[in-house]
């Protein structure tokens, strides 16, 4: 068999519910033949952990469960029929388990498979030293991407999906409505494209960070969003509006703002079915684009961006934590809007190993 | 002067307010250099005209005022300038009165122009027997089109517009929430791209009808309408949805019923706000796109589509009048379902012309 630093114990982080994670020591899944182990780099945390981590998502997740999908490593392991990748081979986790045979995959759109199983949530993930997962799911990572940054390649993922899920292009105008870490890439991703690029956040942190990062920035708090976009744009209103805030003000705003024929990218979970101005649809001939998670070439575009160094990755990485101590990480994060990205490094207490990663 | 059959004394229908239009005899409107003058044939009576006669449009368009957009004529005089028509030329207008020096013109998006003057609501209209517009805004009828057709290229080019914006191409399944007019035309346009095409409607005498022209229809009232299209489409959804009823159960239906990757055509015009699904659209990554009237190439496809007969329009002619029955003309057609178009023939009363047309 095809392995390097082979161990059978291995160390995961359980979410047990109620806020807690247990370390455990537990038996190392042999590869099948399509999938590859992983040893962990780093596992960033994401807001979706973060729900987890607050109990709101314990149906679903049915603790106690190992999660995390934000992640890069190290390949020790390979299945036998897996091409195209060699031990020692650093990567990136695409964490989508798509079934290959629904109308969704059938139509070429797996990352939204009907009976999508999205990993580390639905089965289980990255927050443990070592992981199995199927060969097709990798991205090898240049050398000129650390593990460290590599752990940021899942969220960029998504933000270069959100910018070619709206067709952004150079020269446009681009409002981001909400700075947290998803708002500052998707502002980033829409940067590298050549656009315009305004972030509307309340949060003066947040400002302040997409400020450092070269971003034109407003507070909609002190200052009118519809007359700044206005102004900004001559008149015109924002080709590309990206709704990643989550909060009602933004459904009014983003029809406001919009130019004719705008493209209105939505980023953030609305679970509450709000009231949107259809008027405007119709008025402006808006269009509203939906946008959940990334494909292959959103992957593959956000590796590029981090080897190209179009996007300086470093900024955005708040912390790193080692595995023993994920519940301090996630303390530290829960309600921090000043954090951007918590990583938690997984080689750090495995006993084979030292850490890995720049 | 460029002129055949001209007059100076025209016969107008003005809205007067509270359901009531008044014949009057006016002055002829010279053509300037870049008009025609045009001997009305038939005038289409839109949903529009109906609210107007209603009395709900009264502030924009202040009566008395003489209304009117769906029509065909015959140009009876040239302005100085115009090129590429000629005395005698059977036509269609699009009325549309665009700026041509704002951030949408400016976009190529004139049709929905930041200043957009809807003719027949904002400026004079075609009740009338002669109408004095812009040439630009003419297309050409083909001998094969009857001016009597001709009045239904108006609204058939809105279909084709809506069928453009959806991006429907053969072999899709495309689900038309709403039977009226302008939900039938949909159907049929949408047809004749090679869509397979479902109707879903409650009134039993529009069912009827669609069926009469060979469209599959649904009754959400007797069937469960997302059953219905789960099963029609072996559990895909439709790959495009149209709204246009305007009803708020067709806001909570157009997302039930999609694909994943569907686009939703919102032609209905919901002025309320409506709470929107928003988790569907983000989970089955759905798009949303405003329409609104009808672009230079939407009417030249109209045109095409009955030069073809790739549909009979005949069927949706419910009715013609002559200009001195207006009021009746209205009455007949307000809150009746079962009539799709009643026409009013512009010529029967004018004292230089007889009858045009089919």
């Amino acid at each position: 068999m095809n392995t390097m630093n082979q161990t059978n114990k291995i160390q995961a982080a359980y979410y047990v519910g109620n806020k807690g994670f247990e370390i455990s020591t537990t038996q190392a899944v042999p590869p099948a033949a399509d999938e590859v182990r992983l040893a962990v780099g780093y596992v960033g945390i994401c807001g979706t952990d973060m729900h987890i981590y607050h109990g709101v998502m314990d149906q679903r997740v049915a603790p106690p469960k190992v999660i995390g999908h934000e992640m890069s490593g190290t390949i020790v392991e390979l299945g036998e029929s897996v091409s195209g990748f060699a031990l020692g081979d650093e990567v990136v986790v695409r964490p989508l388990d798509y079934c290959d045979d629904c109308p969704a995959c059938d139509a070429g759109h797996s990352h939204i498979c009907h009976n999508l199983k999205f990993m580390g949530i639905d089965s289980p993930g990255a927050f443990q030293d070592y992981w199995t997962v199927k060969a097709r799911t990798l991205h090898k990572l240049p050398k000129s991407v650390s593990l460290k940054q590599g752990a940021l390649i899942e969220p960029l993922a998504v933000a270069c999906h959100d910018v070619a899920r709206a067709r952004l292009v150079a020269g446009e105008k681009a409002v981001i409505i909400g700075g947290g870490p998803i708002g500052q890439l998707v502002a980033q991703v829409a940067k590298s494209t050549g656009a315009d690029v305004l972030i509307s956040e309340v949060n003066e942190s947040r400002l302040a960070f997409a400020k450092g990062n070269g971003i034109l920035t407003v507070n909609p708090v002190e200052q009118n969003l519809s007359e700044y976009v206005s102004e900004w744009t001559e008149g015109k209103g924002a080709d590309v509006v990206f709704e990643v805030s989550g909060v009602k003000q933004a459904i009014e705003a983003m029809t406001e703002i919009a130019a004719v024929r705008a493209r209105i990218c939505m980023v953030a979970i609305h679970s509450e079915k709000p009231a949107i101005d259809l008027f405007q649809f119709f008025w402006k001939e808006l269009e509203l684009l939906g946008a959940r998670v990334y494909e292959y070439q959103d992957f593959e575009k956000a590796i590029e961006l981090l080897a190209n160094k179009e996007i300086d990755i470093e900024p955005y990485i708040t912390s790193v934590s080692i595995l023993s101590e994920i519940n301090k990480a996630f303390e530290q994060m829960s309600g921090n809007p000043q954090g951007m990205k918590a990583l938690v490094s997984c080689q750090a207490m495995a006993e084979n190993s030292t850490v890995v990663g720049s």
